[in-house]
């Protein structure tokens, strides 16, 4: 059962606050309308937030789980069992897997100052990846994103909302497409709450239009972030970004992807090895919990696509930039230590 | 000023009920929730009942224009002034255009009859296109559909869900995969509506889901209605049935278009010659009312996107299957006497 928190977080956008006993997740399922903190206190309540998505976003997701470890350990609770539990609240996204097994090979009465260690990092990597990819973003871009990427779906600053918001800091006139996401709507409601709380010129279109407004406008790159990364350089994310990626190609627009080394899952060989993830129904039949289609209408609703390595024009991590041929390439970033 | 209407229609399906002296027009914007027709009795009300979206489809507006010319010749308004007013009430579907100059070209005191004569042509059309389309169709078929073409934005039948109707009365094992069609959800509102009244197998997606569900599934083709076809066999459709028929092109998947020859407009040289409808940014910031996204957020609402002729395999029309080269063929149609 998730408690509600009256607790106020220093920021508006600080989406996982740890209180000692307690962590504090910024429940970004009713972001912007509603900003309000779910209080976990136990590792039970860690995997249900993450979930339900209270918490959301493959780097965020990894450090949540990482506290919710640390919450299990002071309760003297099974670990296995909890480690177990908060890997599988959700299938696809690889930061998960990766956290938990990082706070598994650490002495467990270091699980806090590692969990803390993990949450740090995130900022760094995510502003790495950002600097990174400075080089490929031109002065004056139009760029076109997907989902939310930001400081919501990580600890601080984001991934390819990072690299935006890097280039505004910049000065390099930025303007932001914002698919809305379907079915969460993450772009129109976390994304856009981003761009306007940091001042980044944005626009919200309907995922159906982006492949229009490159068609009509002038658009530099796309640029989403990811779940997961396969060896070959198949790459996992939110639904809709198999389908901007193919209208991407379509019109000679570089695709680009942002996220940290640990979203790299070379255990994994190729897209089709990844389980996508399918939530509710009710995620397409309702909005904000009002029904908008017929009773019982049957509904398909994968969380995440699969888009092909021959679609991606790089992959932008905190070492570097990526670039095909993906399965050489990540081959070789492993060598060298990853 | 819109007025509601007690009045029950037979069907639950009847988008236009012409009553002698008021038009009454089956509210789309609040189904599947609520059923409930607007009456219009000037031909003032008819254009914003249009404008509104109460009744919309490219064949539903161009009869229910007709019809409100009726009116203004019944109250004696000036006919070439609400003419005027009708063809303006939204630019991109010709049929609107269409119908308003083919009421011009009969003398006034036949108008009425002239109008039902439109109105039972449709159905006769929408049968026709259906009869016609199903060579292309075959057993087993899982057929991709965006936004509605069925009865309700037609007089009856439907264009492209007319085809998927048609095949499902014959027995032939169709099932609809419907895009749920962002903005105005007339995939998930109208569409699984329809096909859920005629028992026709369905599942609605997000519409960025479409190209993942081609690359995992068997999908057979994809098959869209149409608000002008160009000379050079350029569409106007909704918005995303670009992103469609890319993605469409991507998978070697057909990519069909049905649509009446009142859709055809040999005037336009090509897709870029056709004005594209921008409504309102509340299309995209609100659902239902409800604010779903940061107040004052920008949006780009395109109502329509341009599909070139190079992404379609084939028009399906009431007197036949147009193929490439479309130029040629569309113009070989006129000269039989379109």
């Amino acid at each position: 059962m998730l408690k509600n928190s009256t607790a106020q977080s220093q920021s508006r956008l600080q989406s996982i606050l740890w209180q000692g006993s307690t962590l504090h997740l910024l429940d970004q399922r009713r972001l912007p309308l509603v900003t309000e903190y779910v209080v976990c206190d136990t590792a039970d309540a860690v995997a249900e937030a993450i979930q339900e998505m209270v918490v959301r976003g493959a780097p965020a997701i990894g450090v949540a789980a990482a506290f919710g470890l640390v919450l299990a350990a002071q309760q003297g609770e099974n670990l296995e069992e909890k480690a177990t539990l908060l890997k599988a609240a959700r299938p696809t996204a690889v930061n998960l897997m990766w956290a938990v097994d990082t706070m598994l090979q650490t002495p467990v009465s270091d699980w806090e100052k590692k969990a803390f260690a993990l949450y740090d990092s995130d900022v760094l990597v995510n502003k790495a990846i950002g600097e990174q990819a400075q080089s490929l973003i031109p002065e004056n871009a139009t760029v076109i994103h997907h989902c939310n990427t930001g400081s919501l779906a990580t600890v601080d600053y984001g991934t390819a909302l990072g690299v935006i918001r890097i280039a505004h800091e910049r000065g390099k006139n930025i303007h932001a497409i914002l698919d809305e996401t379907r079915p969460r709507l993450q772009g129109a409601r976390l994304s856009a709450y981003e761009c306007q709380a940091f001042g980044i010129p944005h626009t919200v279109i309907v995922d159906g239009a982006a492949p229009w407004v490159m068609r009509t406008r002038q658009v530099d790159c796309c640029i989403v972030g990811c779940d997961r990364v396969a060896a070959n350089g198949d790459v996992a994310n939110k639904i809709g970004t198999y389908a901007l990626a193919l209208a991407a190609k379509a019109h000679n627009v570089p695709f680009y992807v942002a996220c940290p080394l640990s979203t790299l899952d070379l255990a994994t060989p190729n897209g089709e090895a990844i389980e996508i993830e399918e939530r509710s129904t009710k995620e397409i039949t309702h909005i904000q919990g009002q029904l908008i289609c017929p009773e019982n209408t049957p509904v398909f609703n994968p969380a995440f696509d699969i888009t092909p390595a021959a679609l991606i024009s790089a992959i932008i991590t905190e070492t570097g930039i990526i670039t095909p041929p993906y399965a050489d390439n990540l081959k070789a970033l492993k060598s060298q230590g990853l």
